[in-house]
């Protein structure tokens, strides 16, 4: 399926379709409609239909959507039908708490190797997983046909380990480290700042509090 | 200071300028212009300067901005001048590792207690705050003047938790579970879906891949 001239704002609205769409399947709905989807998902019924129309012709007048298929379709745009090994790098209890979601394992996502300087995280088990040094990186990816890495190591470090992740292949970041990565266009990076998110929040606390008195 | 007027995606910046300014101020840099600060951050700097002009004009020509004067106002507009109490529900992983943080505590988010329904992580500490019992969470924020929550367990009991937050007078939660909460609009929520954001980067490297063969 193509995804040409599909907006990016779709794009960042069809993880959240896939989840619900998910959810229903799971719970047996076959079929619904753009108005039960809209009350559901809490978005207009007509916004839900202009998505949806971008994938083509899956929604029938009166009929509504096919949970499964359209699942599927989403799915297999967001590349969710392939199979990707990731490596995380830092043991800490973020790398951990990354480590322990088997959620990313349905979703095609292998959770492949970790890695740590702490000498005293060395061995430690996440799942089937044994924590290895640092030094073991380069070789593991390049033997293991890694081609994501999560950055779960604070920012200090962040930008020379990402470096040695593009010299051995890797074909993209989920960062976590709080600092923008350097690195060439050809090289997916996902960026989860956890501190702009609470300032997030923060600025709206605060505007609603100057709002409402 | 005023914001009424400034766009949600200047808003949607701020952060962004609050960490780059903070990281100039911590290295001793007293001001910058907005070309370099363009290159430091890869925005344009008309971009820069259209956004800053937002707050008045502490930009001048041939000077450059002020850099701890602008970070301290990008800091009260973000509300980072106020003190904010929260409290963490669930020790696992994720938890631990929010609560760890010490860098919230420097932009005045003070980690105040934490709970989970595991009777083996009661007592265990996270820095100085002892894990408790579910039951002790509601006379806790009455008590304590907390204002946010921080959700960090599986979906299944979160939405019965928000509901429990919401009647004890909190004023925000910072979502991590994989689920859309239904609270009244008065409380603000910032979600953090690691799953969209996953499937986001899944996106980009399938279509980087269509696009490059």
């Amino acid at each position: 399926m193509e995804d040409r001239g599909i907006s990016q704002a779709v794009i960042g609205r069809l993880p959240r379709y896939f989840r619900y769409l998910g959810e229903l399947k799971d719970t047996g709905v076959e079929r619904i409609s753009s108005q039960e989807l809209s009350e559901l998902m809490k978005v207009t019924a007509s916004q839900i239909r202009q998505d949806l129309n971008n994938f083509g012709g899956f929604g029938q007048q009166g009929y509504g959507y096919n949970v499964e298929y359209l699942y599927r379709e989403i799915g297999k745009i967001l590349g969710l039908d392939q199979k990707h090994h990731f490596i995380i790098i830092g043991a800490g209890n973020l790398g951990r708490a990354l480590g322990n979601y088997t959620n990313f394992e349905k979703r095609g996502f292998i959770f492949s190797g970790m890695f740590d300087q702490n000498p005293k995280l060395i061995g430690m088990k996440v799942r089937n997983i044994s924590v290895q040094p640092m030094e073991n990186m380069e070789r593991f990816i390049r033997e293991n046909d890694i081609d994501i890495a999560v950055l779960a190591i604070p920012k200090n470090g962040a930008e020379e380990v990402a470096q040695k992740l593009v010299r051995n292949g890797i074909k993209a970041i989920w960062n976590f480290a709080h600092v923008d990565l350097n690195v060439p266009k050809d090289i997916q990076v996902e960026n989860v700042h956890l501190s702009d998110s609470l300032m997030k929040l923060s600025y709206n606390i605060s505007r609603y509090q100057q709002e409402n008195g």
